[in-house]
């Protein structure tokens, strides 16, 4: 997939955007089941993490743990859920889920067929407290 | 879930290790459609990435990463999956998978329903130099 075809080289909506600086960007996804789903993306078109220097992947994951924290602090889920996949978009990046035991999959991966029809959502109480979060845990 | 019940508490069998320090261990999960499928597990029982010190998801982090690489060079996949989840045994541990288009889930994630009944599964044409090669990156 070339950068020109590849929708993690588009920008985000400005209003998805949670956190981002020259490397990466913290988005908020469009995920009815998961309203609290986030996704943290290299801005260049990468395709492995082993494709970063140790530099960037300490960066990145940085990153990933701060969602992961401010996650934890305003949720309270169950349990987090993170994964780098990119087999239908190789361009890296990893989801951050909160996961609850009345989720939707639980305790299924978010990938696998569901496991009931009417499960809780549990979204963000606050975005701007959690955005706030985030930039605090990453200053 | 207590240690005494938890699977990933137990020692992996002596066959499966592929590598391991006081911290974490690598092993070879027995997964017939991705026989080399591995599976980072920290020692101790701890659920969450965040809940580890920065020295020590670094380090757990550089495993990860070493397998990866790993995989990379012994099977040239065409995607890696990285992920922790957890849901059903909350014990930290890292799936590392080397995907290729002709797997049985490609392009989906390996908990999503099979596309496919008659896969490719892509062993490790010798499991030996492989983790020589996870040592060789990891001294």
């Amino acid at each position: 997939m070339k950068p020109a075809a590849c929708p993690l080289c588009q920008p985000a909506a400005p209003e998805q955007v949670l956190w981002q600086d020259a490397r990466c960007r913290v988005i908020l996804v469009d995920e009815p089941d998961y309203p609290a789903f986030c996704r943290v993306i290299w801005q260049a078109h990468v395709a492995e993490m082993s494709d970063l220097t140790h530099a960037e992947h300490q960066h990145l994951m940085r990153v990933v743990l701060a969602v992961e924290r401010a996650l934890r602090t305003h949720l309270r889920p169950d349990k987090i859920n993170l994964a780098s996949l990119g087999n239908q978009v190789p361009h890296l990046h990893w989801h951050v889920i909160a996961r609850f035991q009345d989720d939707r999959h639980f305790p299924d991966s978010v990938w696998a067929p569901p496991r009931r029809e009417h499960a809780a959502t549990h979204p963000l109480p606050d975005k701007s407290a959690f955005c706030a979060e985030i930039a605090r845990i990453l200053a």
